[in-house]
């Protein structure tokens, strides 16, 4: 099976993508199908193979905050599979019919202690994927600030 | 050298902390100075051993947004020698006097590099330490959506 590569792959040699993709099954998805749910249990990591998945988080009883849409194959959420306390950051939903890959827990967690390189190299690159996405999230923080800033001068 | 653990160490046996321990070495510093600046290439990991340091994002021209304080022995900033492109996320300043553990990158990379268990311990800290901000960061957007959804209602 070939897994599209995404951010979370990268660096890894192709044995190594070998064992990952040998731990993937595809699913299915439908169009406004919930495939995960903000601070649920992470059991699953996904991977876009086609089609399109918005992230979102809850902010208040009933109102979403759309965070982004995934749409290049090798996308990947579900990332909480990674790291401890394993749960989902965000609630992700089918925005257009396609498949995913999806990787247990379990799986991931067997290929990363037997192969440490592996591991590093993989949590490497999800550090740097939040770092980036933390670094977003603080850009639009600023843009709050400073129109606050202006609306008090 | 006792470092001080930090959340980047946690899961590290003895050895493997006396040798993080043997490539850092102790500055001090002064109240005010400025120890890292925003978007400057990271060359140094620091580890607060005593005294607090102030992190903060640059705004606009000349005004700066607090981001955290950090006074707990172990608190770690500069994680950007961690993870490309390599740059400080934030400019840090020594909010009270005390001491600080440094660490060149070209010497955490190598011990990454040279046992990669420890690397994939690090890269794991790092990875939840950057979701945990991120989630963070979130909660203080949905604050400014939900003022702004009261207020448009």
């Amino acid at each position: 099976m070939d897994l599209p590569l995404g951010y979370l792959f990268r660096d890894l040699d192709d044995d190594q993508l070998k064992r990952i993709a040998a731990v993937a099954r595809e699913i299915p998805m439908e169009k406004g199908q919930q495939i995960c749910r903000e601070g649920e249990e992470a059991k699953e990591l996904y991977i876009l193979k086609t089609g399109a998945v918005e992230l979102m988080t809850k902010v208040e009883h009933d109102v979403e905050l759309p965070i982004s849409i995934l749409r290049k194959p090798g996308d990947i959420f579900g990332a909480g599979v990674l790291v401890a306390p394993y749960q989902y950051a965000l609630t992700a939903r089918c925005a257009g019919k396609g498949v995913l890959f999806s990787i247990k827990r379990s799986a991931i967690q067997k290929l990363m202690m037997e192969d440490r390189d592996l591991g590093c190299i993989i949590m490497t690159n999800l550090a740097a994927h939040f770092l980036g996405r933390l670094k977003e999230s603080r850009r639009e923080i600023k843009v709050h600030f400073s129109t606050l800033l202006r609306s008090y001068s």
